[in-house]
């Protein structure tokens, strides 16, 4: 029999408690219970992001919540950096254009991190840069960019920096305030363990302050609409109440397990899997910075990664993620964040282990496996 | 004990079963089952749309729908009518205005509907009026605008006509091909029986004519994009899978008890409310047009309609709804459509007439009771 397994970068499983508190009968979004509900979430909200700022929940999905942090803070013709490392980063340039403002465009080769340090030169020379926008987890490739030294460099500069966190809140310890992040979006279909449906935008003063001179058109994804709406725990407009009542479900979860303890527990499975692709004698897709919340592994030379992938799918109901664009079919892409444990990542493993003998790579079968499982026999 | 029983005009109640479908394991938002899902829910669009053009669905509230159409039709200075007939016709003005476009306000007493013979000199007078923004039910009102007399209105003209009808579709009869609306937006939360979260929206071929020339930035809300995206059955971004899930089991359960027939209980829902309302002595606050997907009533001289609304909710758990900004203090709103029986009916007429006693409205009772159950009676 088929399992369906979902061990891609998200959509991550949800835990069936979640599931089932999201079934139970609507209450009314004008409630006072629902906005009791909104409280909470607000204020989990704030642990997860590790923030005292305000932060907004929107009912789309994590670009919708990127796109309001350029319609916010922007006005036509601004000129803001985009970090482009991979295809998140590019969709920063996109949302840039499509609103008119002047995207000046930083490349990263695929595979590697920006260099805080060329930021800071752009940013020396031109003072009228308002903004730079960054992915924490680039998620096509598997690397984090270093945003607590991009803080560093933007502190004393007018630009505020954006930190696309869709794949890495939660995943690992990202603290907004302490790092000194103006704005940290994400979404709920990582490391949050929740269906896609809602996105999330924490605003710092900073930003707040930029917030106000911004003359591009939002309606729907109004920064100052939402603060005051929500404010008064009310959605301005209506709230998707299920996914509310799942979202604070999670967020017992959490606390119950305790937030450093997931992260942790992330990092080992990252561990473990990173061990057996070294087992099977193949590369990491990242250069450097290697994320903890999932790994980028290079096929061997003459496999199409995408075969593996549909192996995985098609033999098992295993879930796992290709490459996008210029890394299709050179790699593929397994999750590590949210509701995964050690034994769904050595099922990803030895899922692949049997896939690549069956696409005929020639290694010792079962040695990833092995790799990993020592891995996560040292913390026992 | 207390059961929460939502008759407010949405969200309205989601079937128990749905809620189920909804608490599945999350499939893989680029698997092959879920795009073969998304073919089934555009098909399902389709007819509850009744229409042969493309329905794009957004992840959003009903609003982000209503911005698309202004986003994705107008560009800057761009003058288009907005019929403002209540709370939801004045949000075009404020979406137009977001977007530096030029309102022209028709603005309609709150409780009657506009004339079309008004929008058609409006048009002639100026033939560089691009749409016409309206309601087919301002829900704010009760009241149903006449959208297949403005289709009639404008179909000569330039300008596209971009329906409102988050509370309307579903209920009652909008076909949106015969009476030619050129784009008829709608969410799940009203007549669709779901929670809120998907946001649809129909496109005719002015409008998609009219697109081609739009410059108004849009990225999250891009139709170009989706009509690409789902065009192949995929979302342009992450899809929130047990929506989709959930819509799909509603289209069953509508096609299961029939379109016209739901229409058709929804219409007698209605007259059995209104039949209450007579009996009571009071008035619908629609002077004309009133709508049987909800009925709006004005509250005895000296009464505040949100002692009535705070009365059923306290005492019983039962929401409905009061009016909104200069209607607050002085109605009532109780839906019809959506997953509401004869019994819901029967229950919130029951509610009101003792709530009407409580708070010393003088008036026979159970004469409400009584009527209702007549009309009910009429059709065995």
């Amino acid at each position: 029999m088929k399992k369906v397994s979902l061990l891609a970068p998200g959509p991550t499983p949800v835990p069936p408690r979640t599931l089932l508190a999201m079934a139970q009968p609507l209450i009314h979004h004008r409630s006072a219970d629902f906005m009791a509900l909104i409280g909470q979430v607000r204020e989990g909200l704030k642990k997860v992001f590790q923030t005292k700022n305000e932060v907004l929940t929107f009912c789309s999905s994590g670009t919708g919540a990127m796109e309001s942090s350029v319609a916010n803070l922007l006005s036509p013709g601004d000129k803001a950096i985009a970090i482009r490392g991979g295809k998140f980063g590019e969709r920063w340039t996109d949302i840039l254009k499509a609103y008119g403002c002047q995207p000046i465009d930083v490349n990263v080769e695929w595979g590697r991190a920006v260099k805080p340090a060329e930021i800071k030169e752009l940013l020396a020379k031109d003072p009228s840069i308002k903004a730079v926008y960054v992915q924490a987890l680039e998620t096509s490739t598997g690397v984090d960019h270093p945003v607590r030294e991009l803080a560093q460099v933007t502190k004393d500069t007018g630009a505020v920096l954006v930190v696309d966190a869709v794949s890495a809140l939660g995943a690992y310890n990202i603290p907004s305030d302490e790092w000194g992040l103006d704005v940290v979006v994400s979404g709920s279909q990582k490391a949050l363990m929740m269906p896609p449906g809602l996105a999330f935008v924490s605003i710092g003063p900073k930003a707040l302050e930029m917030m106000k001179t911004s003359t591009l058109p939002k309606f729907y994804f109004s920064w100052a609409k939402e603060l005051k709406s929500q404010g008064q725990n009310k959605g301005a407009f209506t709230s998707p109440v299920p996914l509310f009542i799942g979202l604070l479900d999670v967020f017992n979860f959490i606390e119950e397990n305790g937030m450093q303890t997931l992260w942790a527990e992330t990092e080992v499975k990252s561990k473990a899997f990173k061990a057996a692709v070294k087992a099977w004698g193949l590369e990491l897709f990242s250069k450097e910075n290697a994320s903890p919340a999932l790994t980028a592994v290079k096929v061997p030379e003459n496999m199409d990664a995408q075969d593996v992938v549909k192996w995985l799918k098609d033999k098992w109901g295993i879930f796992i993620a290709g490459g996008q664009d210029q890394a299709k079919g050179k790699i593929f892409r397994v999750a590590h964040m949210g509701y995964i444990n050690e034994f769904d990542t050595l099922q990803a493993i030895s899922a692949i282990e049997m896939a690549l003998a069956g696409l005929g790579y020639s290694f010792e079968m079962g040695a990833g496996v092995a790799a990993a499982q020592r891995v996560f026999g040292e913390g026992m």
